[in-house]
């Protein structure tokens, strides 16, 4: 029997708020999962990882395959050990990278043969492998289903052939992973943005089972009305259950909207990214540390956040580091950016608890929208 | 009356062990200090620095005054405030630096003309200027004076005239500094690699009077004998109850010769620099992760250094952090560097206490000459 639970302890609307129980740990929902590209969240130490408040981070098969190899981490003792983080990893299949190469793939009903992009070798990822590389080489906790990622945008028919072949990928990947007491399978809902589509692929893929519900194919520049159209569509859809999930999402605003409408993971590049840009996010938006104006702020990022990042450091001083180039901006902005999405989720995770989820979306909508309209 | 004092507690042959007491803390000499060049240690928390070992950091006058500007740090609380470092800080005083812009500065008796490598904007830098710039405006603990560093190689006469002027910026500099009760300033003995301009310019800047005796225009190119050499003739010519600063040393290798030879302070941009370039110190010299022997190496750099980045990250882990250029690659590898010296410095301090610095060195230098020969 799975080790793998998932609690729910509360609901408010369509939000919800548990716990997803991992021998590696907990993990509190709704959670954001920081992205471990290439076995480190960059710029990052795993300590600050987890006193950032995070439970579980992302691990990229794709990234993870051709450098620095999955059969090397295995012998090295896992991805876990590998990288010294000692929580629950969710990887994903790779498809969603494999996607992205557009001209180095080729694409069949097995699998996927593509050219590595940092020295041109060849690789195979079928859904069989996929798994094999996650569950077995890596040792993920949570393994993704391998899926196409379907263009965006593309004719219904496209996305219909698109999702089929995700549909049977997925029980391929079902069939191989078998039956695991410390290990999950999540599956894939695919379908563009198509009402029927998104519907018919929730359905399907809840027919082949898994230990969670993923939804794919957003983020991909449709814009955050249709983002929310189709959780509207596809979340009811999916069992209250089981763990919903939207992959590769997002700003804070899209994590509000996406919580109210019951989803309960996240992964997103976004804050580590931007803090590498000089950027660090808050309710209002992001907020650019090179302008002018902060050159002699002596105020922290956010008091009110529990890390030395957001709280001890002046602006005046990440001006100067990101003017200067220092690695320290970088450090500093990255781990105020994951701190400061992680306390989004608990704050959310509260008002879910105390019954005021409305209230506290409806504050957090205000916040944003006056922030965007200062940046006008 | 100064309340910085210099304690010595013990000699061992003319190496020297004790304490340099400063309102901000202690320094135990002798102490190797971090560079903190554009006031950041690069890619290091202040904290790391701190608990690696550091009891003193280095600030560059010429960084700073460009960036942020001597006035703005002046204005958000000093140097110690801005970047968090709450230990002493000694800064240089620009000299070097303007030194190495060659083609773009002017020179005349009374300071020198300069242009800012970033942005061509022009600055001028005096004795005066230096000094108001180090201890009132940045609020340094340790102030350098202004000084000429001497072209190497040069002839005797251009290294006596440049000599010269170094001793009249020293005392102008005594004059703008003036009795201060928390701050120190020191003095530079110039002279290139002539035995009679370094005994007189030893001579004529212990007349001046400072608070501590750097040497400077060493680690130009000259190789580790002709320093040793330089070594010999001026140690002995300083005054023993005043803390030996060799100016921008070195290699592990030069650190042990120099202790060995009576230096008590050191300042180098190595570690982190060797850091950010894949490169681990170690007693065998420098290790590059990047070689492929190291890519399933599970082995720790040295379990024997209290330090996260030396004891707990397998090779194999860095070395795949080198091949994909990552943040962490940098970050670790330079906490590493500066315990790895930090801890050095502690080897040298506790062998010259217990009298065995002599079988200490000579057992450093069979690990070093094993290493070189071994890169061969």
């Amino acid at each position: 029997m799975s080790q793998i639970r998932f609690e729910l302890h509360a609901n408010d609307g369509a939000a919800r708020t548990g716990v997803l129980k991992t021998p590696r740990g907990d993990i509190r929902t709704p959670a954001f999962m920081p992205v471990g590209t290439a076995a480190t969240v960059k710029a990052l130490y795993p300590e600050q990882v987890r006193s950032a408040g995070a439970d579980i981070i992302l691990g990229n098969t794709y990234h993870l395959m051709l450098r620095p190899g999955a059969d090397r981490i295995h012998r090295l003792g896992g991805l876990h050990e590998f990288m010294r983080w000692d929580g629950p990893i969710l990887t994903d299949s790779g498809g969603f990278q494999v996607w992205s190469l557009a001209g180095l793939r080729k694409l069949t009903e097995e699998g996927v043969d593509f050219q590595s992009h940092i020295d041109g070798s060849k690789y195979h990822l079928s859904p069989e492998r996929a798994i094999e590389i996650q569950a077995d080489l890596l040792g993920a906790d949570i393994s993704m289903q391998l899926d196409e990622c379907t263009n965006f945008p593309c004719t219904e028919e496209d996305a219909r052939s698109s999702m089929e072949l995700s549909l049977r990928w997925g029980a391929r990947c079902k069939a191989a992973f078998g039956a695991r007491e410390t290990q999950a399978l999540f599956g894939i809902v695919q379908g563009s943005v198509f009402d029927d589509l998104r519907k018919e692929s929730a359905a399907r893929t809840i027919e082949t089972g898994f230990d969670g519900y993923a939804i794919g194919g957003l983020a991909v520049g449709e814009g955050l009305e249709t983002m929310c159209h189709v959780l509207d569509i596809t979340v009811p859809a999916l069992p209250a259950n089981k763990p919903h999930y939207l992959m590769g999402v997002g700003k804070p605003i899209d994590l509000v909207e996406a919580v109210s409408r019951g989803i309960d993971m996240f992964d997103c590049v976004m804050p580590t990214r931007s803090g590498r840009h000089g950027q660090a996010w808050s309710d209002y938006g992001p907020v650019n540390l090179k302008r002018a104006e902060f050159a002699e702020d002596n105020s922290p990022l956010d008091p009110d956040i529990d890390c030395p990042a957001s709280r001890d450091y002046s602006k005046a001083y990440l001006h100067h580091l990101v003017r200067a180039g220092e690695y320290l901006a970088a450090m500093l902005l990255s781990w105020h950016n994951v701190a400061y999405y992680e306390h989004l989720m608990a704050r959310m995770r509260a008002a879910i608890r105390e019954g005021r989820f409305d209230a506290f979306a409806s504050e957090f909508r205000a916040r944003w929208a006056q922030g965007m309209s200062a940046k006008d």
